[in-house]
């Protein structure tokens, strides 16, 4: 078990080591580190090596001038230059709580950047000013369109903080697929077979193969066929790529750069990196304060007191499961897998710095 | 068949003899029309009669007092103060348009209102301003959050229209259920089972029978069960009341009301009528016109070109079909069933208006 300081301390170091300025290196490791408290290690530590190995590539910027190249009262649109996501998405969620400050909302479309880890880290960011959050990214092409068997678009998450009063805040995060990808490979690992309606073979057969990506195949979007909606599921996923790559400037679709430097690099562009698009509304600009989180609390009661289907619990307020999570972890403690203490143990030489095995 | 004029012009003069302005109830019969264009007859003529006997029953305001209650530069509320949803909501979308052209982007939540008919109505406003339209509504319980049997929320529909260049617009409009309210009517009226996946019973089993939500069952959200994501549906769902109703002091969840006067009105409160969510974003807000409608053609070029799945024919892009049907019934006429005609003809004589029968 590791502390929540130790790692992020040590990710940090990570990258002041690569070069980042301390303020980013800990902008950085801030999201790591998020991810790995609630729970959702597949964007944690793990992480860490993919972004070592795309700087020894030299597939990222790391002393990027992220800028603002257009902007109206309540909108922008940010160049990441080419850096780490997490800098230029935690940039990019700034300017929209700015510009929500003074216009009610602030809405930010993103280019240039990379991999910027969870979608909830940034929406979240808003919670702390009163307002609603919003993120969500493009992301490497996986899933198949509706009627198709092209891997045309990503996960394509999004994520949406909306405050409450005595109530945690209402923290949705998904992708906009059955599963996240993460299950797969998880499933692979163990080699067993996963259920039906999460990908499809080359030719668009439904399978419980695992691996099927590596042989054509593609996952499939929310409501998994046609018949069961998944053309709606498209229509979501469809509008995330369009918001934060068409609306940026960034790539879409099928070119999304890879967020893995085993990956080469595309031999298309049709803009500049990966995308994200940020929203910021404040809850004052439509109630006041305390009318909103009271309302909101009341909503909260509204659905934890629904009839549970036989066999479950209650109704899992979004967020929910991640904030008991974080609790328990920051309380107990981080617990990294050899594998990967292995991997920073590696990163810990190249940079000469420590990584202590536990 | 009726051509399109001459149900604009009988609806219009329905709602004029029911004491709305001629422009409130021009308004409302474009809503109408619209969707019985678009293809989506549920929600066209069929519902003239659910208006008219809420009037009867005097459970709607013929002539409200539309306003703002609280702004921003880029946000506002709106009070609908008990209006015909068609003209609280046209003139909500209106001042989220009028505050994009000023702030880049507008974003009103409409309290005090009733059943809007299509969401994809009011996004598609933004698109002869060069905006790109959001639209979302929430409506009567029928559909029960993941883990539970009770219905909490509408089917919740959510709608995107996003200008393009020599392409359509691309139009997504679509329930956060696997299938709309109305398929499970005509499987009803047919005599005919389910799939499984779109509702289940009192106890939360999967049943195929679509007269069960008069049994104690319900709708399932988009994703179907938890196992293959219908907590994400659930997430987009709570999302769109949240928005709709929770920002404007609209009832949320459960409370919503009624639609249709032949069920009571609720005994609890919890705001003012139901509630809307809209955005308009300026495209040039983020990019020039130009650049944004030659790239987004470049995305609609890029799925079309997608590899069909055996046996079918394409990716069909958002809006495409229903385009389509526009061009084509604009042109051959409206087809109005006997069933349907009989009540207009109802409402007709009740209101000393004409309606041929075709």
């Amino acid at each position: 078990m590791y502390t929540y300081n130790y790692l992020f301390n040590f990710t940090t170091e990570v990258f002041v080591k690569m070069g980042c300025t301390p303020e980013d290196a800990k902008k950085t490791a801030k999201v790591f580190l998020a991810a790995e408290l609630r729970g959702l290690s597949s964007h944690g530590m793990i992480r860490i090596k993919d972004y070592y190995q795309l700087y020894e590539a030299k597939r990222i910027n790391i002393k990027p001038n992220i800028r603002i190249v257009h902007e109206t009262p309540s909108t922008a649109v940010v160049d990441g230059d080419g850096a780490i996501g997490m800098i230029a998405a935690t940039r990019s969620m700034e300017i929209a709580i700015e510009k929500a400050k003074n216009a009610g909302s602030g809405w930010v479309s993103t280019r240039g950047s990379n991999h910027y880890g969870i979608a909830g880290y940034y929406a979240m960011m808003a919670l702390e000013h009163d307002m609603i959050g919003m993120s969500m990214t493009n992301a490497n092409p996986l899933v198949a369109p509706t009627f198709s068997v092209s891997p045309l678009l990503g996960t394509n998450p999004i994520a949406v903080a909306i405050p409450a009063g005595k109530h945690p805040a209402f923290v949705a995060d998904f992708s906009t697929t059955p599963i996240a990808r993460g299950k797969l490979a998880v499933a692979e690992k163990k080699g067993e077979k996963t259920l039906l309606g999460y990908v499809q073979d080359k030719d668009g057969n439904p399978t419980d193969d695992p691996t099927i990506l590596k042989r054509g195949g593609s996952m499939v979007t929310l409501g998994g066929d046609y018949e069961h909606g998944s053309h709606k599921g498209f229509c979501m996923s469809a509008v995330v790529d369009i918001f934060s790559a068409v609306l940026s400037g960034a790539n879409f679709g099928p070119f999304v750069p890879p967020s893995v430097a085993y990956l080469p690099v595309l031999d298309k562009k049709v803009g500049e990196g990966t995308g994200h698009f940020f929203g910021a509304m404040r809850i004052d600009a439509f109630q006041t304060k305390q009318e909103f989180k009271a309302k909101m609390d009341e909503w909260i009661d509204t659905f934890k007191a629904a009839k549970p289907a036989p066999g479950r619990e209650k109704v899992i307020i979004p967020g929910e499961p991640e904030r008991e999570k974080e609790i328990k972890i920051m309380k107990e403690g981080i617990n990294i897998i050899p594998a990967i203490v292995a991997d920073l143990k590696d990163i810990a030489v190249k940079l000469k710095i420590d990584f202590k095995e536990n």
